[in-house]
């Protein structure tokens, strides 16, 4: 008998039907005889609903208020799973973020966890019940209603994971697990029967959309075993992040490949290649909350340097406008970019103890044309900025040039 | 400079346009140097939205849970309202039941209130802000969401009114004030500038729908000054509900009339008249939790009685039912009904110190061919069973005969 926490997002309980279906699920892990607490998120659509009324009524709406109003959304959804738990004859209860005192920061719509009082949970599984928890808010220092930002409800099951050191915490989505990259874009993605945790959080950080990345920090940090699932079809074993390299399996050299759209380049040419430059130009930026990813300086002509640098699409105009006004100070020749630009990324944990890895990337891209911007690694990642145009066909001639489409145990 | 509780149900706030004419409509309070705090019901409709959602998984739907759902509608509002008096530069803060501290007991879906902690308020009120309550729901004493029932956002506001000892309690409404009956029956109706508690008392608990009987109850007991006014116009005085009878006004002898067609009569003939039999017919009854109203018990011949009584009309199948199984028990000869009946009542303090009141409305009714089948009276109410059919005719005949058509203040 273990303890199990489940989590079922959005679309997973974006109908009655659907409810139903995920409580039959829950039904099923009782009758194996495991614990289980299940994190919910708002049915589809109620959350974008919320946000849409928030805002007809204030252009910025009150961070504070605003997480008043969204927190209802998972609400809801916590007290029909437990209607529905019941009505198949399964005892549950269901509790709001406060009401288990999942605390947080007073960082309105982008809570951190602080803390998870177990005791009323332990209680409710001592008691035989499925316990139930909305998912995406908590409580702030202040007493007041918090959230955790878009896909916070990954965050909670995790931090509640660890918080009742269950056995597993299993993230129900609608994609049967992870893969070596989006099917969507390469048919002959595979699905991954395990990813280790650092190659998890490499991808979620570099555009991967399976799991939300704070709730892969905090699995990493508090060690919680973690699977993603398929809430639509039975029976699959998902993808499993493991903690443990295998020492006797040979690592993947990569394995998986990530892309993201969201990125646009920024140049600043012709600046005096002074100490503090760097600061002078990025500390604006970052003072005016615009997270800068890929940064490369190089050495121009005449004692001056080149910076280049890449912010949030939709930071492009307001980093531009920002410079411009900068352009004197900082003595630069000229502010340029591009928007049209993304991220193609191969994360693979045997990258550590194999060279050649970045040349054999470089190749392939060059071999059909395809320009790198910029270049950005880790220990283990290769991140590249192309042009948007050659993102789909840059990642389907890396996934065939890494063989991820062979059917074979990361070999 | 007052201390003011105002009220806002769903069909004030059941926009976005709405909300914000609701916030306008706080800021005037605001701007007249009043202290306010604002209590708000669910969006109009989005109850009954949760309700169906709740009866689509569970036929009766787990009354803790359906609590959790249920609250979540007056949680959206608090917040909107709070971002629309922030958006026209008035600070505001919206709290939850359990965030103020509505303390409860654990009947869930009809909760009563037990407490309430005014500390947050009474910080926020003094550092200039708005206070915005959510209506209708508390926390009960397992640290549970509580609802108070339908229309209980009244009794919210009256309780929050009591608490913070306010100067007035503002319950606004899509009429605006109390009327000597529904204009809709009677268009000669008249609103009342005041009425005296122990009428809107009579009224409310006899089918006038302007107030929750609970709230006005409430108001009573710890003296909260009320008026009902209207949400859609602005300017008027509403009516307020008294509590000093003013010993130079002569009191109307009757102030409104109130009618109510939730009714059915029960008929047991022929019961041995013994002691308590009248307790082995209603105790019966009472225990299968229904409401008995009206209640006659005449003698009837060689030693029986005869029972009436009336019941709500969906329980009146329930009853007959009930009835029919206890009918050799008893020794009844009949149990028979009616459940196309209804009941007309006049109200008035006046009535204390008049005689004829009633021979004067029941002369009336004769006069129109309109037959009595049960009469209750109190000290200032008389209510009649009659018809279904006559219900509006009695109404209008009643008003008349009363002179309540007649613009006079309460000679």
């Amino acid at each position: 008998m273990a303890l199990i926490v489940q989590k079922y997002g959005g679309t997973s309980v974006g109908s009655v039907e659907r409810i139903k279906n995920v409580a039959k699920r829950i039904a099923k892990t009782r009758a194996q005889g495991h614990d289980v607490v299940v994190v919910v998120s708002a049915m589809s659509g109620e959350t974008n609903r919320l946000v849409a009324l928030a805002h007809e009524i204030q252009a910025y709406p009150d961070p504070r208020e605003m997480d008043v109003v969204l927190a209802t959304g998972e609400q809801v959804t916590i007290g029909l799973l437990a209607m529905a738990l019941q009505n198949i004859g399964v005892a549950a209860k269901s509790y709001t973020g406060w009401q288990v005192a999942v605390k947080t920061d007073c960082a309105h719509t982008k809570a951190r966890i602080e803390s998870i009082d177990d005791a009323k949970m332990r209680a409710d599984l001592q008691d035989g019940r499925v316990v139930i928890v909305a998912g995406f808010q908590g409580i702030s220092s202040h007493g007041d209603i918090s959230t955790l930002g878009r896909g916070g409800s990954d965050t909670s099951a995790v931090a509640l994971a660890a918080a009742l050191k269950a056995d597993e915490c299993q993230i129900y989505t609608d994609v049967d697990g992870v893969y070596t990259t989006d099917p969507r874009v390469v048919p002959e993605a595979r699905r991954m029967d395990t990813i280790t945790f650092d190659e998890m959080l490499e991808l979620a950080s570099l555009g991967s959309k399976v799991l939300q990345i704070r709730s892969v920090e905090f699995a990493g940090k508090y060690k919680v075993r973690l699977r993603v699932l398929s809430s639509l079809q039975e029976g699959g074993e998902g993808t499993l992040i493991t903690f443990e390299e295998d020492e006797n399996m040979e690592q993947a050299i990569v394995s998986g490949i990530a892309f993201d759209k969201n990125q646009a380049r920024i140049n600043v040419r012709g600046v005096p290649d002074k100490p503090g430059i760097a600061y002078q130009i990025l500390g604006a930026v970052a003072d005016a909350n615009i997270d800068v990813d890929m940064i490369i300086q190089n050495v121009g002509n005449e004692g001056t340097t080149d910076f280049s640098f890449t912010v949030p699409r939709g930071d492009y105009q307001p980093t531009l406008d920002l410079l411009g006004n900068l352009k004197n100070t900082i003595g630069a020749d000229e502010i340029s970019g591009d928007d049209n630009v993304c991220k193609v990324s191969i994360v693979g944990l045997g990258m550590r103890s194999h060279v050649g890895v970045a040349s054999k990337m470089f190749r392939a891209l060059a071999a059909d044309n395809i320009n790198i911007q910029m270049i950005s690694t880790s220990e283990i990642k290769i991140s590249v900025l192309i042009d948007e145009k050659y993102m789909e066909l840059a990642t389907r001639v890396l996934h065939k040039e890494f063989e991820l489409d062979q059917t074979k145990e990361r070999a």
